[in-house]
């Protein structure tokens, strides 16, 4: 296969080496969040439509190919990185189920479809923008982590419009964004409905918040059981090693 | 000492015999949600002024005031609830530093004052008003643990009213109620900081949700460590049994 990788980039394995994934230190690379989200959300297993934002180099598109045979279509605002997802899907044979879009995820569903899809994933920028201004970051890395194009609460009304009646948000974030997070989602029509926390290990506060919320849900929060990602030996638990290397379902 | 129990009370142990409070099978005995609340809750040491609000038979302040100095004012609006606590505070030694207020909890600062307390605590009605009257509850049971008198919304604004700016209001709930808890703690100014779901066990979803909020605080939510209450072997943990019959620091 000729002209796969640019520059730094390195095709990296998923999921115990069904699948490989480029990436490149110096532009993005996913992170353990896009995994844990992937595997949280909701998905039809054999038909329906699916939509990640924030789509990065297509990690999550990829892992939920592994789950679904539903279409997928991934929206990333950076050419930069939808080009390297949509080498890695051609690289996976996966052009037929999942389908890169490079453009804004503000205003997406006048293009792709208001109200047409089952499920919703986003892992967005975590930072506020003016965190950015200060750190001297790659413009591709500030981007990716720092709301400068995209806010919180775009993201989620972006996939209120695309969701059909019951159909489920799936958002990955910071725990201190929790409350923005429900005002944003039920402002958006969207109800939360489970919430999983993470935890780096026992004893610490949570880093990390997973939510799905249903579009037009009747109120009615669960929150999961705690998921930790370091054991008290300094290595990953057995959950995310099975998330990260094992057979997925 | 005379007259101390009625009908069918008994006087329970509290925190390793340090303690003792008035209970009754039919009438009123506390949850371990109370003890939950009574050491998740911030307190100052050595002085200070603190309410409880819903305080039932007394428990949480009972237990309260083997963490503090500091003034203990618990509203309770029955009088067979709120006699019980004060029998139970006089049998403790107790009638300098806690305070039985038989009186509602809607619009109590207008009665003890607006603005003069560094916390407030409240174990408030978890369940909707309506399925009260599908269950022949007895009254007191009823009132205490339905939303009959007191929504949680009122309960929530007493809090504000009662507390200083930079003073902490600390609740226990269930975790449905989680956006509801929230959305009015913020519209009440009390700006939710530090949070802790309680799971029955490992594996299974959280049952109860302790919350903290400050009054006119910044933005910064903290998701603290789980805890469990019972361990594998349907035993008590560790943790939950200190709480209960160990040490209070």
């Amino acid at each position: 296969m000729e002209n796969i990788l640019q520059g730094d980039e390195r095709l990296d394995y998923l999921l115990a080496e069904k699948l490989r994934i480029i990436q490149s230190p110096s532009v993005f690379s996913f992170s353990l969040d896009a995994v844990l989200l992937a595997k949280f959300a909701y998905v039809p297993i054999r038909s329906g439509s699916i939509v990640d934002l924030c789509a990065g180099n297509g990690a999550i598109p990829l892992f939920l190919s592994a789950r679904t045979n539903a279409d997928i279509t991934a929206v990333e605002l950076q050419g930069r990185l939808s080009g390297m997802a949509e080498r890695s899907v051609r690289y996976n044979g996966l052009e037929n189920r999942i389908h890169i879009v490079n453009d804004d995820v503000i205003g997406i569903a006048s293009k792709i479809g208001y109200e047409k899809y089952d499920v919703v994933t986003c892992n967005p920028p975590y930072f506020p923008a003016q965190e950015a201004s200060d750190k001297n970051l790659l413009e591709h890395v500030a981007i990716a982590r720092h709301e400068i194009r995209l806010t919180l609460e775009q993201a989620i009304q972006s996939a209120n419009e695309l969701l059909k009646q019951g159909g489920k948000a799936a958002f990955v974030h910071r725990p201190g964004r929790l409350l923005d997070i429900v005002t944003a989602m039920r402002a958006s029509r969207l109800e939360p409905k489970r919430i999983r926390f993470i935890y780096p290990k026992e004893g610490k506060e949570a880093n990390t918040l997973l939510i799905e919320a249903i579009k037009d849900g009747k109120p009615d929060l669960k929150v999961l059981p705690p998921l930790y990602v370091y054991g008290p030996d300094g290595q990953y638990t057995e959950e995310v090693r099975l998330l990260l290397y094992g057979q997925d379902g």
